[in-house]
């Protein structure tokens, strides 16, 4: 577990969260419910800031993507915080704009904007758009020609560099629904489509090489060839790009197998960035363009944790034991998904030795459905309360009605104080758009 | 593509479903929408009913596992038709309930159903419990004690068949979140201990033995097992079994790797279920029980399509090339989830020779939201209708609002008529329980 202040167990073992009791949350709450630590998510975002501050001048910003957890109050707290986002749907551009957050600080990313979404973007305002595709160039230039606007626009590209936790690799045959292909031309030729549009203009470049990142030398590979593309870009166009948005992808702590990161291990992707940007930018004699990272998970991962009640234990001898839990893959596909693995304690006595190993198993009347397939717990016994870590990003934003099953309401606390960011779906939520047909009655 | 005559293209090869053109539909209801084949769903529903009653002397039902599709409108069409169905939440109970569904037909299902979900089954009269762990006997019995019933119980057993497919086996090492397994004598503990309550009664024994199965020999396997033990529970307990729950896993088509049935061939699993339990009432010497089967993918799967719009088109040269759809692992979670195979066409002609393989990409902000990997199409452009087959199964009941897209709606169609199922989703519905706790304003 990758305790912290305002995420440890008190001097009873009883998890306290933002200053709040877990066995108090499930009192004012009931389970299964997300549980999210402001300070937290406040602090990473600080951190990575700060980094940015300390070894970049200050010459950039971080935009927080948004589809690791999206909902009004976490688009509030980076208001909060001069924060910028990553959106990538008009939902989340809807939610973002309904909690009172300034889109001009937004980028819209996505490899398939509809042009319904790109009217809508560019109709409230939206910082940048990050073409993805050389069909978007002509189509968002015409939505701004209508408009009579300039609109400013990255180009995502491949810099052929995949990068999955502790390894990398450089690749000249880029396979990916995102972005251009520096390699084979495909990027320069947006660039070059780009700057033939009176309605766009051309703020920079962005890459992201991949997820849950722990090998920093990844990242320092792909300012190397970013910023061979820049200088190429400006050799060939005369045009100094501005921005270099490195993406994320900044690995978190899941399980004992992931590395235990401080606040400063973690700003150290970022540190490595600037410093290899630096370097880039003196050997290369090109302009120093603004640096932006976009952390999704990195922000919110950890900052999240699930409390569940347990019901049925089921024991079969020799075989398995079943602790089944009120929530399941509709409250978090990723086990289902990914085979992501996660951690969990009885919450109520974090210190308590484990005993037995044991299945967590969710409710769903799926086989699959198994939160965590084998973890070493204390005898759990009907009632008690089992906090699932590092449920911040993906566990919300992915959940379903599946077996029509309410999505559980998500709790913020900061300072002893707790509050819904997402309050309980009832049944009548659910079913609120069925309709039984005419013909059917 | 498995045509029929409710769902086949017209002479100018445009996709036809229950008498409406896609190009209507999309027209009327846009896209991404699920449509859903009424006279497909009634004639399933139809042909396992009258096979029991030819087969079996209609001494037993057909429950619609509604896991698989759950709105109000599949629970007026199984009104309609006399149908029992499974529930496997609350959720599912309340929307039933909702469409006028009489619940003492259901069936409820579920490793762990919470307390509060089995309170509510038995105060709105469900018909059956489906046991499915020691514990929930005591807790169900209480509840009916308090409310001054008896309540109707299966057992959900495990009989060591495990079928997936084209092969099964048999095996005594059961690891399942589900039910009690004969071999081991836990089975035989839960009968007795339901025995000895005193708000509970015997109503029958369950198995359920896998999901898209083909190999009608695993059913038989199954029967001769639950027979056994139905013989098993006679010589020990005296009592004669009244009810076989043979549970549902029939396979459906997806892609040419899996037969394409005709509804007779449907029919077959049930036939076969049928014929294995006369010669086994003969031959073990017990009561001819009940017969229950419980469909839920092959009553939906082959009903429902998905429609989406081609947006960008990615043309990775000497890789790959990508064509992109409005929408993606939000409305589908299946490809991502199981590695499910799935067919479409571009359905304003269906009949067009393919001439290029391609990947149907979602629009989710992941790379692994692909709908096919690798499908033979025409050359598709920007505006194309898009049709994927057989995803009236868990593709809506598992949507979810994944980057904060809207899940699609769902059209019933019949005879030349549509109407909503499920109307649309709006930003304002995704939202509709944000909130921004006051200690972050």
């Amino acid at each position: 577990m990758n305790y912290r202040k305002s995420m440890m167990p008190n001097k009873n073992g009883e998890l306290v969260i933002g200053g709040v009791k877990v066995s108090e949350l499930r009192e004012k709450y009931g389970t299964p419910l997300y549980v999210m630590d402001v300070e937290f998510i406040k602090s990473v975002c600080c951190a990575f800031k700060d980094t940015i501050a300390k070894y970049y001048g200050g010459f950039g910003g971080v935009a927080f993507a948004s589809k690791a957890f999206s909902c009004k109050a976490i688009y509030a707290i980076m208001k909060s915080l001069d924060m910028n986002i990553d959106v990538v749907s008009a939902g989340e551009i809807y939610t973002a704009l309904s909690s009172g957050f300034d889109i001009s600080k937004a980028y819209f990313h996505g490899n398939n904007k509809l042009v319904s979404e790109l009217e809508y973007a560019v109709n409230n305002n939206i910082g940048v758009v990050v073409i993805d595709n050389i069909e978007e160039i002509e189509i968002l230039n015409d939505i701004c020609s209508k408009k009579g606007i300039v609109q400013k626009v990255n180009i995502r590209t491949n810099p052929g560099v995949e990068a999955h936790t502790h390894s990398y690799i450089q690749t000249a045959k880029i396979d990916s629904k995102f972005g251009f292909s520096i390699e084979n031309g495909d990027a320069m030729t947006a660039i070059l489509c780009i700057l033939k549009c009176k309605n766009l203009t051309l703020n920079g470049v962005n890459c992201h090489i991949g997820s849950q990142i722990f090998d920093s030398n990844a990242f320092r590979l792909a300012v190397d060839v970013m910023t061979d593309f820049i200088l190429e870009i400006k050799n060939t166009t005369g045009i100094e790009i501005g921005e270099l948005n490195m993406g994320g992808g900044f690995g978190v702590h899941y399980t004992e197998s992931d590395p235990k990161y401080s606040l400063e291990d973690y700003c150290n992707y970022i540190k490595i960035i600037t410093m290899a940007i630096n370097d880039a930018v003196e050997s290369k004699k090109i302009a120093k363009p603004r640096l932006m990272v976009e952390p999704g998970r990195s922000i919110v991962g950890e900052s999240g944790i699930t409390l569940y009640s347990v019901g049925n234990i089921r024991d079969i001898k020799g075989i398995k034991k079943y602790v089944c839990i009120d929530g399941g893959m509709f409250d978090n596909i990723r086990p289902a998904l990914y085979q992501a693995e996660y951690e969990a304690v009885i919450a109520t006595n974090c210190n308590a030795k484990a005993e037995e190993t044991v299945s967590i198993a969710g409710k769903c009347c799926e086989s699959g459905d198994i939160i965590i397939d084998k973890i070493d717990l204390p005898v759990a016994k009907r009632g008690d309360l089992i906090a699932v870590f590092t449920t911040g990003a993906y566990g919300y934003s992915m959940a379903s009605n599946y077996n029509r099953n309410a999505i559980p309401p998500v709790v913020m606390v900061e300072n002893g104080k707790s509050d819904y960011a997402v309050k309980p779906q009832s049944f009548e939520d659910i079913a609120r758009n069925d309709n039984i047909p005419d013909f059917l009655k």
